[in-house]
């Protein structure tokens, strides 16, 4: 049997610590135009209680979102040893292609994925480049397709990158703009029939009645800017969203690797919100009557990376590869799952043996 | 045997005419910022002479990428006689998202695949819809990505749609601008095992190297905005390369399917440029020495339809079904081909029994 195991993980980290002190000027707007009338250092306090977040990292200007890609993606095919001529598949998600500055269009022309195969110097002719629109679950979503293309026998070794610059799509006059960062992450998942790692199984859900407004871009809170510039949350309705359907996705998952819940050693959640995430997983473990979330599940990095949107749960990998999340390892032959969630609305989730 | 099998196609047509006489007023630069002395009227008649184009399509305001693509996509599904709620995968091909206006962002927060999901109303949760940005070759990949997921044995049923809005990415003071379209083409593919119908193989070519320039976002020619909003192109080394390639991937992926290449009906290329398109098919026939091309082998549409990237093929192969070109018509049991190549560069190719 034909598994898709990932071989090698990348990260980059921007470069620029933007604390939460750094909005200390900032005027905030609700969605409907009026001023919050709260002091910005009390709408910062109590974003952090909510969120978690202590600080985020913004590229630096002249790093895109190819470039951060690029980044990623050498450290991921330097772990993992492969000659990079004899990657089949280059799969990249992102939400805003490539933006030189906030304001700047969305270029996609040629595809980020194509210019971050020219970034890497691959030669080969037969390494194909394509990028993914899925949302925040873009890069769980580009290992499922992975996935397919390997278990179809089409292909064998596939590089699977995230790559998003949100704070280029930042309204600064929106509390929501604080959760935002950038970054990239990537693997090197490759086709393997001798061991019983990799890939179990995978779901994926999606919602496009009334969800479809949940996450968008729309003009700023403060009216100064009126284009469609900025990424906008609905953050009550993602938060209700996410905690009804993301422990079901990932129910139905697991239960469908026939693997049993004790056994499951770490999960590997989109970081969108600490509080957000905290509900999902004990949600999770309370649908198997499980009350208390078992030790070391639930790797965090939210609290001074943010949200990076595709880029979070790839670049979390990378970072618990490294033993840069307190005590957190993943052994060989360890269950773990991915799960996400975003604009879409999307849901998607892996089962993996490590 | 799995086959992945075209069971209906639709395209939406826009319905602003615009011919080449519409351009009598504009003033055109070269790439280096220098005003081309010709006068217009005789570069429109060189344009026409090169290209073929007598007319294009653009959306008039207020129809965007998704609403073209759900127009077409409805009629894809009325002609396959499917309830759309078993649809699994709804893969959407375009280069420039969501556009409202010339100069606006590029939005693809949410996808345009979950905008036409929402759109078709479809309600089934497992119907995933996700954007791939791939060039012009877009369409084309969707269906080679549909096939991998059918074959795979993961999904029965896909909706493939490419649409794109060129008209809101044109430099007026570049000839190129005259070259390109909107619309969007769609079909349904479907797993079927028990006929020999469907796709036979696939080939696709990636070359990222000098050539990741030839298809760009840039300013204007004129100099008057230098905002890489429009689409750029540089013709001759476009042209070189897709003669020097696209043959020869074409060959390579019909040589594979192991027909006889006296058995191929029909060839729908990438509606790119008229003399480009035949120099091509001209090559591959040649390849195969053969001198004469083959009576009724190629459809056109460019004459009256232009380059409206993403959706020439599927939109060409909706009007031969229906008739609408000619005498040209596909039989069941017919050899045909898709081919096409754009921005990355990328070129891809399908041999198809109908």
């Amino acid at each position: 049997m034909i598994r898709s195991k990932i071989i090698g993980t990348g990260a980059y980290i921007p470069t620029e610590v933007i604390a939460n002190h750094c909005f200390l000027n900032s005027d905030f707007f609700t969605d409907d135009g009026s001023k919050i009338e709260q002091s910005t250092e009390t709408i910062i306090r109590k974003f952090k209680a909510i969120t978690g977040i202590e600080q985020r990292r913004y590229a630096r200007q002249g790093i895109s979102a190819s470039d951060m890609g690029a980044f990623a993606a050498e450290e991921a095919i330097k772990r993992s040893g492969i000659d990079r001529e004899s990657i089949d598949l280059i799969i990249v998600a992102h939400n805003y292609g490539e933006m030189d500055h906030p304001g700047a269009p969305r270029d996609m022309v040629p595809s980020v994925a194509s210019r971050i195969k020219n970034k890497l110097e691959i030669q080969s002719t037969s390494c194909i480049p394509y990028d993914i629109i899925f949302g925040c679950p873009g890069w769980v979503q580009g290992l499922i397709q992975a996935d397919m293309a390997i278990r179809c026998g089409d292909v064998r070794t596939c590089l699977v990158i995230g790559t998003d610059t949100l704070s280029r799509v930042l309204d600064s006059s929106d509390r929501d703009s604080m959760i935002f960062s950038d970054g990239a992450g990537a693997c090197i998942v490759q086709a393997d029939n001798s061991s019983s790692s990799g890939i179990i199984n995978t779901a994926v859900r999606s919602d496009t009645g009334i969800e479809l407004d949940y996450i968008i871009s729309a003009g700023e809170n403060s009216g100064a800017v009126e284009e469609p510039r900025f990424i906008k949350m609905k953050g009550r309705k993602v938060y209700e969203y996410a905690l009804k359907y993301v422990p079901q996705a990932m129910k139905e998952c697991f239960d469908r690797s026939g693997e049993d819940i004790h056994d499951l050693k770490m999960i590997f959640l989109h970081q969108a919100n600490d509080k957000m995430d905290e509900a999902i997983v004990k949600r999770f473990f309370e649908l198997y009557d499980i009350a208390e979330l078992p030790e070391n599940v639930m790797p965090m990095n939210i609290s001074h990376m943010g949200n990076s949107s595709v880029a979070t749960i790839p670049t979390l990998l990378h970072q618990v590869m490294n033993k840069e999340i307190g005590d957190f390892k993943v052994n060989k032959g360890d269950l773990i799952m991915f799960a996400s969630v975003g604009a879409g609305m999307n849901i998607n989730a892996i089962t993996y043996r490590w």
